[in-house]
C-alpha cells in the first residue's frame, strides 16, 4: 500500500543505515524470535547456544559453510513495494487465445472470504474430517457440480491440472485394461498442451501414444485401451462422437472426453453419450487464469471405475451419533497406503480452488452459469458471423472461432493487426487463427477484435454488433438443424440440489462462506503440528500479491515480451531456489511435491538415456518414504527395491549397499527424504549417496523437510543430484485445505539440460534441445502463486531463513523435551536430537489402556487442537512438526494438552476410568452432545468438552460431528449432495 | 481486478445491449429480489403488486413523480473498473505537510484481517455487550493505551477527529466552570483546522475564544474556563507548559492539551504536568490518511471529568455468574437518554479505527512504538542538521521541522523546488516552511528533501544523512541538555499490560484478531434487525476500493489539483445525492449523523443571519426524536422546544402549531424524522413542513430513515431545507461496530451559500464567502469511505435504488404480519402500514409474564439473533428494521425465532414455566452454563441453547457472557485493562 514511498529503498540493504525501515518481516514470522524464550528453551535442553544445538543435530559432515546469498533479512513495506514494480512490468492486454484458459470473474465476495481469507486458506487436507467439515461440504458440492455437468456418477475433488488429469486418465484406462500391449489413442484437436503431458507420461508406461485424426480410426486391429477426444475440440469445433464411442465400446476401448464446464451448461454431456470418463478444467469457473494456475482440474467416471479414481473423493458417511458426516472416501486406494501400487502419486491437489469454483457454482446457480455461457456463445457467434471469412455461421460453436484464411500473408495480416491493436489471439498454423470468449469480454473488446480482423477497410460498429446479434438463432443448439440440435443440444437438467440455488445474494453466499468456514479448525485458531506438512505462517504480505490484477490476469500463453514482471519473479526465484538447495537449476513448473517427484526421476532417466544408459531403470526406495516416493517411480516406469531401516529408523546401509550392487547395472536412482521421515537426521546419508553413486544411480531427495535445512545444510550439500521443493510446505504456500502446491525440483549443472520445458510456451531457463516434455499443461505450473515464495525469500534474507530453520529444530527439540517424560519418542539422531519434527509412539498404550493413536488425536480436538500426523510413517504413532512460526506458549498449550491426555490415560490404566466410557473414546465432544439433556457418561460433562482451562478462555472451537465411521461410508459410497437436502445441507432448509 | 477490459464499456449504459455484462449487482444486493420470494409476500399482505403496497405505504401527496437520475443498473466489476480510472487521477507524492496527518504502515495482518474482514466491520456500537465481547475488548485496550500514552486515568472508545475532539474539551469545561461568561484559550500555534472547528462550536454556545500566544496570557482578569495548548505544537515546537498550568489551575482554569501519541512514547505526558484533559488524533497509529479520515481520536481525562465525557465508554462489569465481562459504561449521560442535557451529540463515533489503532499498539508494543518514534526523530533530527537554515540542532524537536528563511524569496524558492521534486511540504506563511516525518519515509526521501531544501548548489549524499545520523544526541530528549531533558525525557512506564507484550508474531495476531471476532455476533452470522440503523449489505465490491493506495493515502491538505481522482469523486456523489434527497447542494463534510445534524442547523442560523434574524434560535424537536436531534440544537445554541406525538404516535400537528405560532418571531427550525421514528409515514408531514415555513423556521429532515424514500418521495419533496444522510445507513458504509459514518448533508439552493467550507483547503462546491467554518477536521471528512458510497449508488442505478427502498418497506411489512398476531405493533400508518421498520410493544408480556424486552432481546441471542432496536424511541419495546438486502428465508428464521419466544413467554403467563426460572430470565445461554455438569435450572438445557432447528444445522453462535450486570458496572467504574491480567485477557496466559 505505500509502494511509491519506498521505490528506490530497496535496490540496497538498508538494515545497517540509521534511516532503515523498522517493519522487519523475520521477526513476525518466527514465534520465538525472542531471545528470553529461546534462552528458556535452550537452557531445558540443557545446551547453551543454537549454535551447540545445531551441532549435536546436524551431522558435521553436512553441515553448510556456506552462507546463503539470497540477500539482507528486509521489511515487508519495503519488498512488498519492490515487488509492486516487477508486477507492473508484466503488460496486460486483452485476451482471446483460449486453448483451455479463460477469463473470469472471481465474486468479490469470494475473493475476499475465500481467496484471503485465512480461515480458508490455511489447512492441510482434510484427514481430521471431524474439525473440517466445511470445506468438505463444500468439496462435496463441487463433486455434485461435476458429476451433473458431466452427466457422470462419480466425480472427485481436483486433480492438479487439464493436462494431468487427462494423463490419469489414460494411465485409468490402462489400469483396467487386460491387454498386453498398451495403446492409447488421443484426437489431433485436443489442446497441445494436453497432448504433450500424455505424451511424456505415456513413455514410461509403456503406452503406445497414437495422435491422429478421430474421424480416422481404423478399428479393426486398432486394440485401443482407451481413446480421449476433446469436446468442444481446441479449435472450437463440436463434433458429434456418438458413433465413436460406439464403435470404441464395442472394441473394447474406454472413452475419455476432455470437456469444459461452462460449454456443458448447454452441450449435452460426455456421461449421456457414453463417455467413461471426463476430464478437464474448472479454471473459468471463477478462478482467474494466473498465468496457468492453480486451478481444479474436474475428473469424472462411472461408477465402475470409482476404486481406481485418483486424487481424493469426499464422501459422506455417519458419526458415532449416527448423523451424516462428511469424509475422504476409499482412501485405502491411495498412494500413501497403496504405494507403487496405488494408481496415481497425487497428494495435494487443488481443494481451495476447487472451493472457489464450487462457490462460483452455488453463486451463479445452472441458470447464471447457462446465462454466462449463452452470453459467450453470443460473442461468438456474432464475432464469426462479423469476420465471414471461412467461418461457418451455422456451424455448432461454443466459444471459439477459428479461421482458416485462403493465404499466409492474409493471416499474418490478420496476426499483425491484432498485435498492433494489442489483442492477443491464438495462431492455429500458419493460416488459421483462432479466438475465444469468455465471462470478462465486453462489446467494445468484441469491436476492437471484429475490426482488427477486417483490417481498416471495413470497420466495425456497436451498432452492427447488435444487429448481428439480433438475428443470431437462439442461444444453445436447439436452433440448428434438427442433427445438430438433437446431437448437441443439453436436454436433461443440472445442479437440482438446493444448494446451487440458495446463494443468490451476496448476505446469504457471505453467510454460507463464513458458516462452512466456522467449521473448521484452521492456523486462525491453534498450532497444527502436522509431521511433514511444515504449517507454518501463510503470512498476508505474502499473500496480498496473489490478487494482484498483473499476476492473476495473464493467459499462460502470452508471449513472454509482455510479461517482463513474471520473467523477473521467475529468474529470481531459480536462482534463490538453487542458492537455497545449493544445486545448479531449478524448474518451477511441478503443481505438487509428488509431481516434483516424478518430475525429478523423469530427468534422471533422460540423463541416463542421454549418456546411452536406458536400461537404468531401477529405484531404491526405503520403507520409511512416504508413499508417493514409490507411486512416482512407479509412474516413471521404474522397477523398485524397497530397503528397510535398522532399529534406530535409519535406513538399513547394509542392505542398501547390497541391493545398489546387485542392481548397479540398472540403477537408476534412490529416493530419500533428509533429514529421514522419522525425523532424523541421519549421520549415513553422505555414505548413501556415494553408494547410490558409486553404482551408477543418481540421489533424488524429496524436499518435504526443507525446513530443516535452510542455511545448515542443503540437499546438494548431502550429496543428492536432484530435489523438490514443496513450496507450500518450507516456502509459504498455504496449503488450502488440500492444494494448491508447488513442488518445484532443483537439480544438479549434470541435470540441467533435462529439465521440463513446454511445447506451447518455451520456458526461457529450460534447455531448448535437450529438455523433457512438460510434467503439467503450463509452462511455469502455478505462476500466480510463485510471489508468495519470492515475498518470503526476499523479507526473511539468508540470515532469517538459516535462523527459520534452526527454530524449527529448537522448537521441536524443546517439544520432544517436554514430553518424552510421558511419550516414547520413536527416533533420534546420534546425540539425542530429533530435527525439526519427531514422533510419539503411542502404540504402549493399546496394550496398557486399549488407547489408540486416533483416541489422542480425536481427544486434542476437544483440547482445541488439530492432530499430528497420524500413523505416518509408523503406524501407531503421532508426528509433531511445530514450525518456527509458533511461539513458545502455543508449544507450551500443545504440550500441555497432550501431557493432560496422557493423564487421561493414566486414569484408564489405574482403572480410574472404564476402558470404553471414556472421554478419549467418545471424543471428540459436540456442543450437542454436552449440552443434551441427557447424559449418560460415567464422566462429567465438563472433562469432555473443557478439559483444559484455556478453553474458556480463548474461546473454545468447537467440532461439528462426532467421531466418523470411515468403513461404513466406504461401503456406502455417497460422493455426491445427498437427494434428501435436509440430510447434508441443513443450513438451506433450517 | 479487470480493470483493463471493461474501460470503454462503462460510458454508456451498456443494459440493452446484447453484449451487456451480467453481474449485476443489485441482484445480490436486494434480498427478495426473486419474484417468487415477493409474491409470496405480497400474497401474505393482500396487496397484488409492489406498487399497490407503496400506494397503501406512502402518502400520495408525497409521492414522487420524478425519476432519480444517477443512472442504469450496472455490473460490478464494470463499475469497480471505472473507479480505478477515477483513482488512477490522484496523484501521490512523497508527503511531508504533517499538520495532525502523518503517513503510517497498516500492519498487512491487521489490514486483511480487521479492515477487510466483514466479521469486524458489519456490526453496529455493542449495544448487546454478550454477543460482543471482542471489539469491547479491543476498545477497552485502545482505552488503556490512550490512558497510558496521556498519562490520565479515564480514556474514551474515541470521537470523530481531532478537531472536534478539542472542541469537546472546550465543551467540557465550559460545563463545569461556574462562570456566568464563558472565555475559553487556544495557543495560536495550535493545528489551524481544530482552532477553526473550535470557532464554530465556541461561537453558538456563547464562549468566547481568544486565540493568542500562551506565553503572553495575563492571567489575572483572564477569566477562563478553559485553555488549550498543543505538544507539540503545530510547528513542531515542543514547550514546556509546567508554569502555564500552574497559573491555569491557580485560576480555575482547566487546561486542555491536544497531543500526538506517536510524540508521547517519549515526551512527559500531559498527566504528568497537570493536564486535565488530553485530546488528540490516533491516525498514526496504523491508519492510512484516508484525505482526512477517517480515524480515531483520543480523548483522555481526570477522574473527576469522566461523567462528562463525550462518546463511549467501555468499562468492566460483572455477568449473571459473577464473571468480569464488558460493556459500554455510563451510558447516562449519552445523548440517547440526557438529550438536550447531553453533554454532546456523539453517537456514532470511530470504533473500527480504533480497533485498529489498539491492533496497531498491541502489534508494535511499547517498545515497537519507541523505535518508530526514535526513527521519526532521527529523520527529523537529520534534516534539521542538513538544512541548517534558522533550525535550532539542539531544540526539543520530535517530527517537524520548522525553518524560517531570512526572506519570502528565499522561502518561495525552496517551495518550489519541492514542488519541481514532488514533495508537499507545509508553507507556514510567507517565510516559513515545516516538514514532517512518519514512519513511512525513508533515507531516500530525506536525501531528496534535504536536496531540495538546499538546492542544486548543495547536493546531499546518502552518507552525510548517515553521518549527520551518527553524530545526533540520543534519542528522545534526555541527551538534550539538563533543563530540557527534565522537562520533556518521558521516564514513566506506558503499555505495561500483558495484552502489550503478547501480540509480536504474525500468528498470534492473526489468532487474537479471530479470538475477538468468534465473540462478535455480525452480519456475516444473521440479519440485524436494529430499527433505525438500517444493517443492510456492505458489499465486497464498494469496500475494495478503501485499500486502493490512492484512496487511503493522501494527505487532506494534499494540493487538490493533484487529486483530481477524489475531486470528481466528490463531485459524482453531490450531484447524486441531491438527486437522492432532492435538494440543491451537498456537503460531505460531516462524520456522523449527529455532526450533520449540527451542520445542518449551522447552516440554518448562517441562513437566517444572512437575512438579518439573528435572533431565530427556536427549534422544535418532537419528544420522538432521536436523542441527539436536542443533543445537537443544543450545541448548536439553540432553545429546544420538545411537541408531542398523538395517540397514533404522529406529531401532535396542534401542538407544532401552536408552539410554531407561539415562537413565530424566534423560530429557527424544526427537525424531523421522516418517515417518523415510529415507523410510520405521517401523513401530515406537508402540512407540518408548512407551519414551520409559515412561522420563518425551516425544516431539519433527520435523514435515518432514508432507505425508506430513495425513488419514492425525498426529503425536499415532503417539504424540508436540509436533511443529512447517514451513508453509513442506507448508503452501505459499515456502521464499523459503532464507526466510522458519514453524515452528509443536503440543503435546498437558498442554504447552499452557507455549507461548510475549510480554512486549510476550502471545500471545491462551498461558496467561497458566505461558507460556514468547518464542522470537522478535514474539508470532506472521511473522504476515504466515500468510494463505498460512489460504488453503490453507481452499481444500484436509479431502479436500483428504488427497488432498494420498495423491497426494504416489503420486507417491513411482511414482517409486521407475520408478528403481528402474537406481539402488538405499535404504530401504522392510514392504510395499516408500516414503513421500512416498525415497533413491537413487549409492555404486555410484563404484566402478563413479567416478561421485558430486555428478556426477549437476550433471549434472541440464544436464537442465535441480534436483538432489533431496544426501548427506542419507546421504552419497552423493540423496533425492527430488516433493510432490502435480507431474503425471505432469513425474514421467516427471525419470525420464527420471536414467535417461538412468544410461546414461551405463554408459558409463563400460563404457569407452565416459573415467573423467575425461566430460558427467558436465564437468556443468554453460554456454552459453559449449558454444559456445566451441575444444572439446577427447572428447564431442559436444550432448551436454554438449542431453541431451535435451525442452530444444529447452521452452527451455533455462542454468547460468551451470561447476562451482564449494568449498574454493578457503572457503580465500580473500571475502563482500562485491570491490573490482574487473568481478569481480562485470560488468552494471553491460557
Ligand atoms: C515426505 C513427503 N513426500 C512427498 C509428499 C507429497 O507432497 P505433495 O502433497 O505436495 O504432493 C509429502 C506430503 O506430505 C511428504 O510428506
Ligand atoms: C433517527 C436517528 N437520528 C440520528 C442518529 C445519529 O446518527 P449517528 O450515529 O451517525 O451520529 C441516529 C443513529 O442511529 C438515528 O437513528
Ligand atoms: O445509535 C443509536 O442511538 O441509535
Amino acid at each position: 500500500a505505500l509502494s511509491w514511498r519506498l521505490q528506490a529503498e530497496f535496490r540496497r540493504g538498508a538494515s545497517s543505515s540509521a534511516f532503515a525501515p523498522l517493519d522487519l518481516f523475520y521477526k513476525r514470522h518466527t514465534g520465538s524470535g525472542n531471545p528470553e524464550a529461546n534462552e528458556k528453551m535452550l537452557q531445558v535442553l540443557g545446551v547453551k547456544s543454537i549454535e551447540e544445538l545445531m551441532d549435536q543435530t546436524i551431522p558435521k559432515s553436512i553441515r553448510t559453510t556456506r552462507k546463503l546469498s539470497v540477500g539482507p533479512k528486509r521489511a515487508e513495506s519495503e519488498v512488498l513495494a519492490e515487488l509492486r514494480q516487477i508486477a507492473k512490468q508484466n503488460e496486460l492486454r486483452r485476451n482471446f487465445i483460449g486453448c483451455g484458459y479463460y477469463g473470469t470473474i472471481m465474486p468479490p465476495v469470494i475473493q475476499r472470504n475465500i481467496l484471503e481469507n485465512p480461515a480458508w486458506y490455511t489447512q492441510y487436507t482434510p484427514y481430521q474430517a471431524e474439525v473440517a467439515q466445511g470445506r468438505l461440504e463444500s468439496l462435496l458440492n463441487f463433486q455434485t457440480m461435476v458429476g451433473d455437468l458431466t452427466g457422470l456418477p462419480i466425480a472427485n475433488a481436483s486433480l492438479l491440472d487439464e493436462g494431468t488429469a487427462a494423463a490419469e486418465a489414460m494411465s485409468m484406462c490402462a489400469a483396467v485394461s487386460k491387454r498386453k500391449k498398451l495403446r492409447f489413442f488421443v484426437d489431433k484437436d485436443v489442446h497441445p498442451q494436453t497432448i504433450a503431458v500424455m505424451k511424456v507420461r505415456a513413455e514410461p508406461m509403456d503406452i503406445e501414444l497414437v495422435v491422429d485424426n478421430w474421424q480416422q480410426v481404423q478399428w479393426d486391429g486398432a486394440d485401443l485401451c482407451g481413446a480421449l477426444v476433446q469436446y468442444p475440440a481446441t479449435d472450437g469445433t463440436i463434433h458429434d462422437y456418438t458413433s465413436f464411442v460406439e464403435n470404441a465400446h464395442a472394441h473394447g476401448t474406454r472413452v475419455v472426453v476432455a470437456s469444459d464446464l461452462l460449454a456443458l451448461t448447454m452441450l449435452r454431456p460426455p456421461g449421456e453419450w457414453g463417455a467413461d470418463i471426463a476430464v478437464g478444467s474448472a479454471q473459468r469457473f471463477g478462478v482467474p487464469m494466473g498465468y496457468g494456475g492453480p486451478s481444479a482440474a474436474f475428473f469424472a467416471c462411472r461408477d465402475d471405475l470409482k476404486r481406481l479414481m485418483p486424487g481424493r473423493i469426499i464422501g459422506i458417511s455417519r458419526d458415532a451419533q449416527g448423523k451424516p458426516a462428511l469424509r475422504m472416501a476409499l482412501q485405502t486406494r491411495e498412494q500413501h497406503i497403496r504405494r507403487d501400487k496405488a494408481t496415481s502419486n497425487v497428494c495435494t491437489a487443488q481443494a481451495l480452488l476447487a472451493n472457489i469454483s464450487a462457490m462460483y457454482g452455488l453463486y451463479h446457480g445452472p441458470d447464471g452459469l447457462r446465462a454466462i455461457a449463452n452470453r459467450v456463445q453470443r460473442f461468438a457467434r456474432t464475432f464469426a458471423a462479423a469476420v465471414g471469412v471461412g467461418v461457418s455461421e451455422k456451424a455448432a460453436i461454443f466459444d471459439t472461432v477459428r479461421i482458416d484464411y485462403p493465404t499466409t500473408e492474409a493471416a499474418q495480416a490478420v496476426l499483425a493487426r491484432c498485435d498492433a491493436a494489442k489483442l492477443n489471439v491464438r495462431s492455429l498454423g500458419p493460416r488459421s487463427i483462432s479466438v475465444s470468449f469468455d465471462e470478462t469480454h465486453t462489446r467494445d473488446d468484441l469491436q476492437e477484435l471484429v475490426s482488427a480482423f477486417r483490417g481498416p477497410q471495413r470497420p466495425c460498429s456497436g451498432e452492427e454488433l447488435e444487429q448481428i446479434a439480433a438475428s443470431l438463432p437462439p442461444s444453445g443448439f436447439g436452433g440448428l438443424e434438427p442433427n445438430l440440435a438433437q446431437a448437441f443440444e443439453r436436454t436433461t437438467a443440472y445442479m437440482t440440489h438446493p444448494v446451487f440455488h440458495e446463494y443468490r445474494t451476496e448476505h446469504k453466499m457471505l453467510r454460507y462462506i463464513h458458516q462452512l468456514a466456522a467449521k473448521d479448525l484452521s492456523l486462525v485458531h491453534s498450532m497444527i503440528p502436522l509431521g511433514s506438512c511444515t504449517m507454518k505462517l501463510n503470512a498476508t504480505s505474502e499473500m496480498i500479491p496473489v490478487s494482484w490484477p498483473e499476476f492473476s490476469l495473464p493467459h499462460p500463453f502470452t508471449p513472454p515480451e509482455q510479461l517482463r514482471g513474471y520473467q523477473r519473479l521467475f529468474a529470481d526465484l531459480e536462482r534463490d531456489l538453487a542458492d537455497i538447495t545449493g544445486f545448479a537449476a531449478v524448474s518451477l513448473q511441478p503443481n505438487s511435491g509428488a509431481q516434483g517427484e516424478y518430475a525429478g526421476l523423469m530427468t534422471f532417466l533422460a540423463y541416463h538415456k542421454a549418456r546411452g544408459q536406458h536400461q537404468r531403470k531401477v529405484c531404491i526406495v526405503p520403507t520409511s518414504a512416504h508413499g508417493t516416493n514409490p507411486a512416482s517411480a512407479k509412474m516413471a516406469g521404474m522397477r523398485i527395491i524397497p530397503v528397510g531401516t535398522d532399529a534406530q529408523g535409519n535406513i538399513d546401509i547394509a542392505e542398501l549397499r547390497a541391493r545398489a550392487e546387485q542392481h548397479r547395472d540398472q540403477l537408476a536412482a534412490a529416493m530419500i527424504t533428509y533429514p529421514s521421515t522419522h525425523g532424523v537426521f541421519e549421520e549415513g546419508i553422505k555414505e548413501i549417496c556415494d553408494i547410490i553413486h558409486t553404482n551408477g544411480g543418481l540421489v533424488y531427495i524429496d524436499g518435504a523437510n526443507l525446513n530443516a535445512q535452510m542455511g545448515l545444510t542443503s540437499p546438494a550439500e548431502i550429496g543428492g543430484d536432484a530435489c523438490h521443493l514443496n513450496l507450500h510446505k518450507t516456502l509459504t504456500i498455504p496449503h488450502g485445505g488440500g492444494g494448491p502446491g508447488v513442488g518445484a525440483i532443483a537439480v544438479t549443472e549434470a541435470l540441467a539440460p533435462f529439465l521440463p520445458s513446454h511445447p506451447v510456451r518455451p520456458v526461457a531457463s529450460a534447455h531448448p534441445d535437450t529438455a523433457i516434455g512438460p510434467i503439467a499443461a503450463a509452462p511455469y505450473g502455478s505462476a500466480s502463486i510463485l510471489p508468495i515464495v519470492w515475498m518470503f525469500v526476499k523479507m526473511m534474507g539468508s540470515d532469517g531463513l538459516r535462523e527459520a530453520s534452526e527454530q524449527a529444530i529448537l522448537n521441536a527439540n524443546y517439544m520432544a523435551a517436554r514430553l518424552s517424560p510421558a511419550y516414547p519418542i520413536l527416533y533420534r539422531g546420534k546425540h539425542g536430537r530429533c530435527a525439526h519434527e519427531f514422533i510419539l509412539d503411542l502404540r504402549p498404550f493399546k496394550l496398557s489402556a486399549g488407547v489408540t493413536e486416533s483416541d489422542v488425536a480425536k481427544r486434542l480436538q476437544d483440547y482445541g487442537f488439530h492432530s499430528p500426523t497420524m500413523s505416518w510413517p509408523v503406524a501407531g504413532t503421532l508426528m509433531i512438526e511445530p514450525t518456527e512460526s509458533e511461539s513458545i506458549d502455543e508449544l507450551d498449550r500443545f504440550c500441555d494438552a497432550m501431557l493432560m491426555i496422557r493423564e487421561e490415560i493414566r486414569q484408564i490404566e489405574q482403572g480410574r476410568w472404564d476402558p470404553q466410557h471414556n472421554p478419549l473414546k467418545y471424543a471428540p465432544h459436540t456442543a450437542e452432545v454436552v449440552s443434551a439433556d441427557t447424559w449418560d457418561r460415567p464422566y462429567p460433562r465438563e472433562i469432555g468438552a473443557f478439559p483444559a482451562s484455556w478453553l474458556y478462555a480463548r474461546g473454545k472451537f468447537w467440532p461439528r460431528t462426532s467421531r466418523i465411521d470411515d468403513v461404513y461410508g466406504d461401503r456406502n459410497l455417497v460422493c455426491s449432495c445427498p437427494p434428501v437436502p435436509e440430510m447434508m445441507h441443513p443450513s438451506t432448509t433450517g
